[in-house]
């Protein structure tokens, strides 16, 4: 590409910059761009530009994949009941350190490397995230539902100019550990942090009419429309809770929330910087 | 172009935003793109994107031809004597008019109306450019050279994110004004923010071996290698003054000035944003 | 004078500066004090002198006679439709030209020059004053209505310790410009800031009830009194939009509103610094 | 005095007030402005109106004769050596109680009833003067000499807006109180607050050659000047500490320090606020 | 004790610094702690402790036996008329002068020495108690009650990390000085900081059932159950305005107010960092 | 132990808060503490207490216990060389979830159990530590040595009122990870924040003359003996590394550093809250 071409990009970003810029956007990092290296570089390298631009960025993950194959190595078995992982007090320590000392650290590492400022943070620091255990007709151990989101540490970061990033455990009253859902985490920070925008990173083109069939991709949801579509059966199965947790965080007051394709290379610049996007946007 | 180009070539623009961001810019806005409308817009709008991004922009100007083309109107005569127009007081009252009224405030305009936030100051302003009656052979009326260059008024205005537009008008201690050469009142004011960077727009690619032929420019010039190129006559006419702005500007402090050419589109996001850059570089 | 008295005058102002100490106050230059060279001197020490007191002191300006006076040397006619300059694009450049590139920064730079910092503004400054198109039964070009006054810039230059001077020239939604009545100018910034007073400098001792007897000079109107005032046709000509200029700036949260004699020297002081003032004022 | 000549002299201020803006100036204040109503209400006026033009005063004072009085009512005597008052612990009482609680407080009052806002302090509050015993032939008993002023509490009662009004009174390291003599104490605080200006309010028209004739007035002393004038015996009595107390100030850094006469009405705005002064000003 | 039991103690404070840390807490000083050279330095040695934790303290003082001890030095009696102090105009000074000078400054002369930072203030400072002449059957004199308390100066010394010691000496409208009850003086300043607890010390162990048996003790009082206890005659005495005192304050939003024992040493400790407290509590 | 005992301990402590309140004091939190549940606690309630009266606490420690203990559970062995844990890269990713993941964000959970303020940090987090290979004899895999220390996240942590529990983690120029030894960690942060005191939690009860005894313990070491107690050979094993620790930091700037038992409970008040101390000082 030559040098005018790359100009004319670059100029014609503007609007979009000023649209985000001073705004806050929380990203649920998951799926793909966690373990594919060259799709992570994209999405990082992303973010520090994002955050670079002056848009507040906060990465919430989860490491389920990770948490198995280090309890694999402890000949430890992952069980999971209606979705969610059966979490022992052994289990707990695992995904504690799984997430908080290596995911979390990881990416923060990164995104150091990408020339960015983070900081890796769970919902222990700074009491950020309490949570009780969460009910359910099976006993579930440490699983558990968020009761608050603290937003100071996450503030202080970002004046300070870092990007957070935040392991999905939380603790309890009495200081006892949760395993949380990282898409249910993220939603909850947006909303606490009144966030401009929720984005999470999937391995599907999107919310698709028939989930075959990546043509059938449906660009924008009004909140409105939701219970049509529950009705037409088109959202199914993984997508029905991420589907759920858009539509809370727009209740909660977020402006958008995007459900993209992490398996396309700068997914968040196209989804965010250009006309069409390409996920399905929940607004 | 399809938008997974748009995306990296957006993404690739990281390093560039990251070396720039938080650094001043001072950028002489002159030549075509003040007549050139097209090439104006694709200016001003690179201008607000750069400041967008956290770049503290700061732009001076003059406007010989607006000069000239008023005082036919009135029908007086320019008149110059080595290349500086002879500024008698009725000419003063024209440059001061056509340069603080209208050059000034049209920028302003145009930037305001591509979102950013802007200001029209001129030498008077907070005192900004004090000037004395400059020493030559012949009178040349109230021709200028600058005395001392105050930077509260231009601090504050980056401080309180505004890009500063500053015409080449100055004050006398008895506070009679000076028509000041634009070119010189670029570097005084790089030199005394401690900018990073100056840029003059002109209408030629930049010093070339053979300024007939484009292919002989010369990317780069240490500050060293001047006066050999100086002795070897390549910088000639117009040229010499606007080199001899880019040497004193480092000698002042500012890393690298640029000579470029404001007639290719978006060509301050070329010469910043890539590799190769389309102008000359002293530093 | 001997000292003593000197001393005396000094000390009865205590209770004046007091009362106006770090309150906001919108003059009106216009009229006589804009031609006279010492009664213009007279104005601006004052201006400096209450500023330095601790008064923040925003000034605001026309300049019709200096716009009819360049229009006559481009041999181009003034037209006036009740009263309001018809305004076509080519004398719209000539307005702009005049009152921002000329009578303003010379305001400024006589300001400086009393040793007080100064900054000349206009509407098109940081988008201040949006305005559109007056709606009128004849065209009268580019004459427009304030939409709106954006005091962001206006409170930053006081902030910093400046006196911002304003013309009266507006930009619309599309960027073009227009042409505002300077009083109702002054009226709408005195409103937008909540300034604590408004004063208008004619070239009248105020309102009289006998316009041609000085000696029946009314020093003082109550808002609730201005209706039974203009049955009694009273108020006459060009002193109608005066009036009506002060009383919007009351309804509109101004403490008080003052017309006066710009013609008296130090009329500001006089009005504001003794008992009884010098003009008429509304409140 | 008609209006115009009160905006004249009000207008004619404006270079003083520009002169001593932002400046500090400790006054001494003793002398008959302690004990004449009407002379002692022109100072305050007169301080008030100097912290409202943005001056930064500090008020100093002694109350000898106060002390006297209620010694003399207490049936003690007042017993000087070398024209110190010998201070035992009984007298100490009485000194603090007269300073402290009746001179400062009713000074401050004073500023409170003319609109100022005023604090009373002495060297005991934040620990603002240190003092140890002074040295000498005689036993003195509580007389003390400064060894260190804290200026940390000035400063913030200047900072929000107070007059500090001082005490001549010090504590020891171990916590013992001592009197001291009040000319010092100003010179002392005037150099560790970097003042501009120390002014002592005396019962004299300043250093004169014949000290019986007012004609003879000294009005401007060079630092370099006072050993000759030191030989030529025209500095005789009391006048000798106090030109001492002003030369020390001098040479800790003070801009000038004026003896002026307290018995003239308003004699602070006519020294400071007029050209010529009315006392002696050593530089 | 040995350094275990040391650490012990220490280490089981910190919910109490944790409860009191960042709160305004206002005492009443008063009673034996003024004379009693131990006691003193009890109180003072814990207020300096407490204001090193992080808890704003405010110290409130009368000091009638010192002005009675001084009015019988200069054979002037004291008179009491409802256990109020008939105060003429000399005996007011004689008020201002043992309690702003006296009292108060070695008050914070203590406290300096014990490294704590503090200033002496009274109602005049900074306009700070507001009062007017009491209305009582017979006249009293100078003795007024507070209509306002203006808590500028106040909070200004807290957050340069002083004490500020206040006297009960408060200003009338015209400058007048009144003579002002203590405890309403502290209740009156604690509503007025919105203090977090208001302790008044005394030289009885609380409220008691028996006045003369300290095992009748009454540890807690709720503001509720003020009425019935009036009505039982338990509170008689000196101790009515007291009560009276604390139920005003808890009225006005402080948060708790205590009536305890001064003669114990560090009584404020134990109070406010033990379990049980020593006095009585309302709240 | 009775209340009166209690305030007088509370009140003697008052000269060691003032001693420590706004330094900085970095704790190196290993040995007994680490495992012992009730020594733990005694630990995190003094840290608490001490940022509660004031003090700037930053924890770092190691964890080695614990990386051993897990690689058992994976079946891979612990390797030593010269005292140094041999850190292949599995075994450093180990070390990574060991360290942040569990033992660092464990104790953040238990300082806000405690109601303090926490957050749990590694060298990685704002890039604070930035280490390279260590050059040694052997290859020792990822253990490091500390080029950098950037204290920026620290200081941020302290200013927004947060304890810094910070992991003995590092990274190097190219992102890749490092195992650093805790107490170099904790010397070469003191000496970065220019702390005032080092601490280092062991399992003994300071330098002994003879390591079995004791009673033989050396209360103080000042920095030039510590040449001849090498010589004399009283520091011996795992001492050495210790004291050479302490000798750096003072060397650095560090105004004293503590060798104490953690074993004793509440040791760190003991030591720095009482005069004698338990363990041994360097200085």
């Amino acid at each position: 590409m030559d040098y005018n071409e790359v100009a004319k990009v670059l100029a014609e970003s503007l609007p979009y910059i000023q649209k985000y810029r001073g705004k806050t956007i929380v990203v649920k990092y998951g799926g793909s761009v966690m373990k594919d290296e060259e799709l992570k570089r994209c999405v990082i390298n992303d973010l520090v530009l994002m955050k670079c631009v002056g848009i507040n960025i906060v990465v919430v993950h989860g490491g389920g994949p990770f948490i198995s194959s280090h309890l694999k190595k402890l000949n430890k078995k992952s069980i999971f009941i209606d979705g969610l992982r059966y979490t022992d007090d052994e289990t707990m320590d695992i995904v504690q350190m799984v997430l908080c000392g290596k995911v979390n650290k990881d990416l923060v590492n990164l995104i150091e490397s990408y020339g960015g400022k983070s900081i890796g943070l769970c919902g222990i620091d700074g009491a950020m995230i309490e949570a009780k255990k969460v009910s359910s007709k099976m006993d579930l151990g440490r699983v558990g539902e968020i009761v608050n989101v603290n937003t100071e540490i996450i503030n202080n970061s970002i004046d300070n100019g870092y990007i957070p990033v935040i392991s999905s455990v939380a603790r309890g009253d009495s200081g006892e550990l949760y395993n949380i859902n990282a898409d249910t985490c993220t939603f909850r920070i947006a909303a606490a942090l009144k966030a401009q925008n929720l984005i999470l990173l999937t391995d599907v083109p999107g919310v698709m009419k028939d989930s075959e069939d990546p043509s059938t991709l449906i660009s924008e949801l009004k909140l409105k429309d939701i219970p049509k579509v529950y009705e037409s059966n088109i959202i199914k199965g993984g997508m029905i809770p991420k589907v759920n947790c858009c539509v809370e965080a727009i209740k909660c007051g977020v402006k958008s929330a995007h459900i993209i394709d992490g398996r396309v290379p700068h997914c968040l610049l196209v989804e965010l910087f250009s006309k069409s996007g390409i996920g399905t946007m929940i607004s």
